[in-house]
């Protein structure tokens, strides 16, 4: 095996590059979960979490990955048969709606091309239809990780509110979270699905629920069985800085130091410069000549984006070269994508120069695999990076 | 607030004092889950956890907190309205039945004064008399951590045993897994639940199921929702090293550096520790004129000591005492023994002179509490350690 | 070997245990040591170190160790073949003159017991007999690490203002800064020479010179070649918040931590806290019926306490035992008290129950090695410790 | 102030990008240095470094910059007086011819124009006419940090050989060492001084001496004070595994983990990967237009380039646009070079993806500072870096 000298590139959408200070503030010692040093801890994390969230409302913090925190927002709301309105945005979209069938639920999903994020105008009509209200949530994936195609969540909102419907509006924002703006309240939502390992710049462990008023009063007669995700108990406990369960306590940690990082830069200012990073790689894509997965430039990613090989190329095999020649991990094409993207993480704990270097490897990557890859590419990227 | 110097005594029977090499360990970067690194630690650890469950068999490792773990062990093995069998030993024991219940289950539960474990005789006397097997389950704390009782788990097995009953044994070792001798296959446990935060000497975000053939023969067709909990997919993609959620990459490598630490002192070195420490401690308890909760020698705990307060005294008082003065966490009397007894820990990354500081504190934190604690307590601890 | 669990009792006299949060600062990244973030460090260091010597002045830091300060009190300040006066107080104080011999001076010592600190009325005689003031310097161990004897330096400084001598006072605090009061300006002194590795709570690597302005004016007549250990060139750098040569970044980084957690506690409760656990240690020792090698109540040391075994006992032995059963280091007996001594380190980031297990090791140890330690000395220890 | 996020980009040639398993390493607990687990590190570090100076030979480890074992090596072979020859190759060529003077030494300077190294033919010349052998000592910077300017050591050997002159030859190894090819013993270098912060990936605060049997001897008779530097009682402790005062114990941890490091890459490697980013560093200033200092391209350095500005534009200026907008440091001009050089460092702990970012952050920041700077000059470095 060659031995890499150097740091590894991680430029997976996610987990993505933990900052030292946040893996320094995670290997402090443990503490007692039930002592006041924690309790003064968990106050301040629901505090500095509420803007990142755009929301004054509970935020539920889990112990768990981001596939819990999917789950907590359909049992604690839902019952069985409960209709829900997914839809087929890309691989996690599919997979939300794989676990509300498997939970029992209802879920219709309407098709998509991967390419492009809901339709409001889509919910509008099925909700318009829908005079009997038997559509109990709506299940949006705010930017889908397999895609890096973003929904509008605020369109789909109105879409909702047109329709008068009084369904729920769930929304995963495991990797959008920290990197694109997000309002919680503003736009709203009644779910917010979050993870720990993208935007917040943690090691995956934690995952998270912000919760509206209507959705706390739909948790009260919802019948699914919450137990391990059930909010009361979290929601109560938390009044006193306590959990109920043992709460993953090195990560919170570094959550709220990764929260700190957060604010010290500014969210406009971390948003802002997702945006630009983002820019900046299609820029690279196109002067590659090669194509954004994204088809729709007002769903246009600030976290990732998947690019497109040229046919006969296989995406996977440009990937294993890049990794192995560059020690840089890219996001591998999933599901019926396989193959044919690959996906280039440009969020979390990030700057100029590491996409610089990061396109700089996926350039010599495509090169090395045979894509006469145009070398200005990457100066376009810089074009970008260059004017403030 | 009182600044302390010196290194915090957290002696709560857990989450317990993480050595710092596994600190270290868990501040590694973030590796791709999805990458040849990853696969190759996900084979180590589950090849060096074996001997420490005591089995050959499938572990399935959460990113969840231990009650997660106690879900995972009756959804992957039950169906809704089935028939388990708990026991009134404590505190956990009494919450693990309350979440069966929550789940549906019809939870019956022998009754217990927490101050013995399970008797064998009462499981021989329900399952005999259940000849219609209506029992599916048996659930076990094998170590109370609420009370410092262990349950005496082959003679419970050999009850079932006896009985010829199919029923399935399901056993919580979240405070024993790693300080207490125990063995999955050899005593026939059926699911073993397993959290990180305690002898495992991890800080608290990862548990545990060991799972016996017959316990997956069960899982399929067991019709509680697993979903999250869900072994099948697990074992799968452990496979080929991965898993199907994102895993909680960073408590991984702590788990190795603790997998490590636990094998090169060697497991029976460990338990005999953990034994001999507990024997330090109940001598000190005795020499001081108080009561060690545990009624029943030959169910004494190995991981932690719950000291009865003489009448009139609030065990909580004298914790904060001890914590205000001394800065050491104890743990608390848990629901019927609140303000009656504190828990002692004496698990995990320990030793002779630790326990010495710690028995000296709950001394000094007695004596100022008025219970006229004989100040040889102390000395009979040290009469412990210093014969080898 | 014997695989130890739980945390290492590191209880020399220095190097001290250093805090878990100073290690995880010195983990931080290299930056660049010309750069604005490096100088602005500096700047904060120089600052917060200025009430931990007592001083207004200068104070410089090196990359060495503690025997590099010491050479840099002397080079800088003399010229070949000066008269310093030394007093041999201990094995660091012996080490410091023939270093001066070394270097080329003419250093005379008075002789001591080892037993004693520097005696002001000798240090009188003989500057009062000294009328063409041929000494140069009056060389002081404030606390000798050999010993625990501290040398009462206001005196000393009284003796040499009352014979009207221009003698520089050049002072070690090497075990005793951070840990017992000191006050370079108020007491006079000319050069204090101190290292990270003790109540600085830093590991080994740095050190220290704070300069009077006599001793800056010395400093531009001395001829010893000072070089690397020269203050003018590290005092015009540090204007600017830089070093002349590479300074060691990642230990800097500690020092921030270590000081602004002395700063947190406040010196004098720092200092009140060495007092006490001397105070206890010397209850335990007598209790045992052992003897504190220092014979004057008066220069008792907060920060580490000799005990003399009896005779026919190899202190080294009772090290060698307590190493091995109970993990714990302590020092040993150096130079003419070697195997006669061992030294119980109480400084640095140290508390109550720390001390606890540090006096119960030592107990247990001695009764080992067959020293009828009376097993009341701990509770001695105890006693102290518990009245406020 | 503006918050940058990811990593800063440390590219000045040292202090280098410390790999974060080295600086997790120095975050150990400090262990008693008299001890036998200290002894067995010191061991395995010595027989360690071994193949890294290329010698079988004592290699003493100082706690100190760089700076001091320059002085080491003088101090400990010279006497007051002494002759010795040095090369105006750069800044620290000069700086240590500097520190001989003030050593008492009489260092003799051949000039030169900071774009060579030491020439072979001048070093016969010299000693060839010094029939009598007054030069002691010929110093060399192996590699100028000021220029990228390597000087051809076996080349100087030999003229020295060839005069069949009984000189020294002292050799600053500091920005070279675990860089680039170097052989202390096969190439008869007397003394090689080295740094811990270049291309041994370490913080600053260790620097080396590696000492040839001929150094040894005349150490023996050299009268220049050597002090805190003699070898004598250091290479005496080190047979037991100690060291005569304190040594920076957790720069030693990190130093194991680093030498782990360049071991597991194999020596070979590791030089052929710096002379390859040398060559991609090259290619890039080329194509964009710029000149390369060092005019020689047998003495193209690996381990840094520097680079000249057009007339006119102030690379401080440069450096500080890089600064500012890539969060980037980068070398200033030293000396006679300032502001007509910036110094681009690519050693240590790198990799491609990194040199590519670096570069990019190099011509964006050229570009901004009005040089018209060819955007082809980083597809120039990407061209040497995709090729084997």
């Amino acid at each position: 095996m060659t031995i890499h000298s150097g740091r590894h590139f991680l430029q997976i959408p996610g987990p993505t590059n933990v900052p030292e200070q946040v893996l320094r503030a995670i290997a402090a010692p443990a503490i007692d979960h039930r002592g006041p040093e924690f309790a003064a801890l968990t106050r301040r994390l629901l505090e500095a979490l509420k803007p990142v969230f755009g929301t004054g409302g509970p935020i539920v913090i889990y112990p768990a990955s981001g596939t819990g925190a999917w789950e907590a927002a359909l049992v604690n709301t839902l019952s069985p048969g409960d209709r829900v309105l997914c839809f087929e945005t890309g691989h996690f979209a599919t997979l939300w709606r794989e676990m509300a069938q498997g939970l029992g639920l209802d879920a219709e999903c309407l098709p998509g091309d991967w390419r492009h994020g809901v339709d409001p105008a889509a919910v509008a009509d099925v909700l318009g239809a829908d005079r009997a209200h038997t559509v109990k949530a709506v299940c949006v994936v705010h930017n889908e990780t397999s895609t890096g195609v973003t929904s509008r969540v605020p369109d789909i909102r109105r879409a909702i509110d047109e329709a008068a419907h009084p369904a729920l509006l769930l929304v995963d924002t495991v990797s959008s979270l920290g990197s694109l703006d997000y309002r919680h309240d503003e736009w709203g939502v009644d779910v917010t699905v979050a993870g720990s390992q993208k935007g917040l710049m943690l090691p995956p462990g934690l995952s998270f629920n912000a919760v509206s008023d209507k959705a706390l009063r739909a948790s009260r007669t919802a019948r699914l069985s919450a137990s391990y995700w059930d909010w009361a108990p979290v929601i109560a406990a938390n009044e006193s800085g306590f959990f109920p369960h043992t709460p993953a306590t090195n990560l919170l940690y570094g959550l709220e130091e990764a929260l700190r990082m957060l604010h010290a830069e500014g969210l406009p200012a971390v948003f802002a410069r997702h945006a630009r990073h983002a820019r900046a790689t299609r820029a690279a894509v196109r002067a590659w000549g090669l194509e954004v997965l994204c088809a729709d430039e007002r769903e246009y990613s600030g976290s990732l984006t998947a690019v497109r090989t040229p046919p006969g190329v296989d995406a996977d095999a440009v990937r294993q070269t890049v990794l192995e020649r560059f020690d840089m991990s890219l996001g591998a094409g999933l599901g019926r994508l396989a193959g044919r993207v690959f996906r280039i993480g440009h969020l979390g704990h990030f700057n100029d120069l590491t996409l610089a270097g990061t396109l700089a490897g996926v350039q010599m990557g495509l090169q090395l695999s045979g894509v006469a890859a145009d070398p200005r590419g990457l100066n376009a990227a810089l074009d970008v990076l260059r004017s403030a």
